[in-house]
């Protein structure tokens, strides 16, 4: 196979579809109290840009800490690579709705559409733009089912650096299709936990059979970026960049919205994991209402199976299971909180995002939990009518719209936005297990 | 699961993108010597529409057999369905213009967006429209690796009818994606040869562990359409009709073109197995050179392992191996011609299209054949600068246009467009089998 040249960061003289966002939304400007801030997890003090040096770039650091400028602005470079599958589309549902029967307006906001098939490459191009601006080489990260080191992979590649990713035993094993992603776009992927880090190999030592956790990948990861020259670590949601990066989705369902002749979204539903994909498409709609009194209404669609906000505290924890990251104020589970197996691996994780979290519990959002067997029924509803498969992550935010308009609160013309966060189609299996046997 | 009502088929008042075409193109019109007819198996005279009733709807037989109408225009249901994923993306490949130090601009007209990752939905969705619309409630087909099978059934779901399929049992047993694809989407799969015709019975019964193959499958599905009321056949390539479909693929690039500032384009590379997807993308430009004078040139490109325009004989044969189907006069490698069982299942068909055939006989386009470690490797250049992973078929298209590229035959500012007819997610295995063992 051709070896491939790192790609130089020179602008494209190509037209980018004015459309697609300059800037993204920092909702911190428009927040009436401030998030509570990330603390060192030794001294217990909030988190300087030095403490976060040995992971992370400047420009990542800055826009984490960055709590003042609603807006900054996207790289012409991300924009171009952006172009490739953005302005991502924004599906009037009319055959869902008739299915239906309601007089409610629903559009689907589709990521499904990226190379990877999800959200996840909108902050992967981000992080990997500003890592390789910043002058390193590698990004080292943790993936469950897969979509994020897929993403990253894909985004290093475009940008002449590695991704080297540490999978969750369990999915390693048993998705094979997400690592051979990784492997195409040039990606390193280990089965977590490895005898390639320190944190792994002790844990390989207590119990070598264990099927591996994300909060054991995370702490490999962060141990290689920490401990390699030219290399740092990337996540995919959860931090305030990562939140940042994906409000691309929400500019631009407003304008969709508006090019369709809708004055505004009355209802958002969307999935809640990690909070990235929640978070992008529902921030710019909260900073309207926050700036000017609309009333969008939001709700948080999150798995029975790992209801964070629905059932957890709203406290101060570690992000992975070494407790190596710092300390986020957010609603958690628990850092031991080990949730069922269930589809929707984007959404096992024990805590929610800080701004999310503290959104919620400052009233900006509601969010309610829906089991898996509904949510798969719910999706193949819209795999029906709309041809799309939803993710089983996104059948969550499905379920959630569904619930809604089934129990009559939805009035005659309600603008009701379902937030699709990637397609199904590496997901299959978990419809055919929906499925039954009988096949229909 | 909830049993899903069928669709009613009353138009939607949504706003429907005006640059998804209005009408299909139908190059007959503009062809200077008409294309051979097909002719009746028994008779050898000319197919009369009622020779074709017994599988296909009214509708769909005028459209295959009207060779004077330029444009015929697509049913406002039709349309709303394509704006779930249309207008597909071109997307100018500004890294892979620097990855080749080419000044050529290189735009990838890129299908893999639809539901299903592919352009065949343009297609059945029309199909099962009309079929809808003539009372039918039942369509079969023959599907290979899947795709076919996989974009009908979406589409009968659509429609509110059902999609019964006959899938080779090399792949159904070796592809289980597409299968839970297809009864994801309320479609029912049958491994080829089956108990369910008597022409698989007659095959099963001569060689039990034949792993079948797209010709006997063909013969099961026209046999079930044929003996069952209200149930009709339904082809993915090489009729007229299907051909016609797919143009909105090239008459949207033509915009699309003229939108991103490009007179015209130069030179075009499509894949070529059936013929669906390149003439769907170069007819509408072939159209333009016949009327215009203009001057963009075509290069089908298709395997060295199933190479039917650069090595068949032009021909009247069979579409199938039992000889149920009318006699097509085609570039054809023999019925029986069995290629080597290569990655790109899509493009391993003996035969190509009639009009495809015929307007390469008239010197319309060119032809040639790439084997298939080379299309991969190139595939694997656009995935690491573009991002997105082509289908192995359309790595054919990547493969001709990269040659071209290399050997310096493009000349500064040369407007190429490269037909990407899907994409490669669920093909990633042989994406794997093509990186080798060093994962690199």
């Amino acid at each position: 196979m051709a070896n491939i040249a790192p790609r130089s960061l020179e602008p494209l003289h190509q037209q980018v579809s004015a459309i697609i966002p300059t800037h993204w939304y920092n909702l911190h400007a428009d927040l009436p109290e401030p998030v509570p801030p990330h603390l060192h997890p030794g001294t217990q003090q909030p988190v300087q840009a030095q403490d976060l040096a040995a992971i992370f770039p400047p420009h990542l650091i800055e826009q984490e800490l960055n709590t003042t400028d609603r807006y900054i602005e996207i790289p012409q470079t991300v924009r171009e690579i952006y172009s490739n599958w953005r302005p991502a589309p924004l599906i009037r549902a009319g055959n869902l709705e008739r299915e239906l029967k309601t007089k409610a307006h629903i559009y689907l906001k589709y990521e499904g559409v990226s190379p990877t098939g999800s959200h996840k490459p909108n902050s992967a191009v981000a992080q990997a733009y500003f890592n390789s601006l910043d002058g390193f080489h590698t990004l080292t990260t943790e993936t469950g089912a897969g979509q994020w080191g897929a993403s990253l992979s894909m985004a290093c590649a475009l940008l002449g650096m590695t991704a080297e990713v540490w999978q969750v035993r369990a999915s390693y094993e048993s998705k094979p299709y997400r690592q051979m992603q990784m492997r195409t776009y040039g990606g390193i992927c280990h089965s977590s936990p490895s005898d390639k880090t320190a944190a792994g190999r002790a844990i390989l030592e207590q119990d070598p059979d264990t099927p591996g956790s994300l909060g054991m990948a995370i702490s490999e990861a962060v141990e290689a970026a920490a401990t390699q020259e030219g290399v740092n670590y990337a996540l995919g949601s959860v931090l305030n960049h990562v939140l940042l990066h994906q409000t691309v989705i929400g500019q631009e369902a407003m304008l969709q919205l508006e090019k369709a002749g809708e004055a505004n979204a009355d209802t958002i539903f969307a999935c809640a994991g990690g909070g990235s994909n929640l978070a992008g498409l529902t921030f710019p709609f909260i900073g309207k209402n926050l700036r000017e009194g609309t009333n969008t209404r939001i709700v948080a669609c999150e798995p029975a199976a790992c209801p964070s906000m629905t059932r957890g505290d709203y406290t101060y924890d570690h992000g992975d299971i070494a407790g190596l990251t710092p300390l986020l104020k957010m609603y958690s589970l628990g850092k031991d909180f080990v949730p069922d197996p269930i589809h929707a691996g984007g959404l096992r994780y024990h805590g929610m995002a800080p701004m999310v979290s503290h959104a919620y519990h400052q009233g900006l959002l509601e969010a309610r939990a829906y089991p898996q067997e509904q949510t798969f029924a719910d999706g193949l509803v819209v795999a029906r009518t709309e041809g799309i498969i939803p993710a089983p992550e996104s059948t969550h935010a499905v379920a959630g719209a569904l619930d809604y308009i089934r129990s009559g609160e939805a009035r005659d013309g309600e603008v009701i936005v379902i937030g699709l966060s990637g397609n199904g189609v590496l997901d299959l299996p978990a419809y055919g297990t929906a499925l039954g046997n009988d096949g229909q």
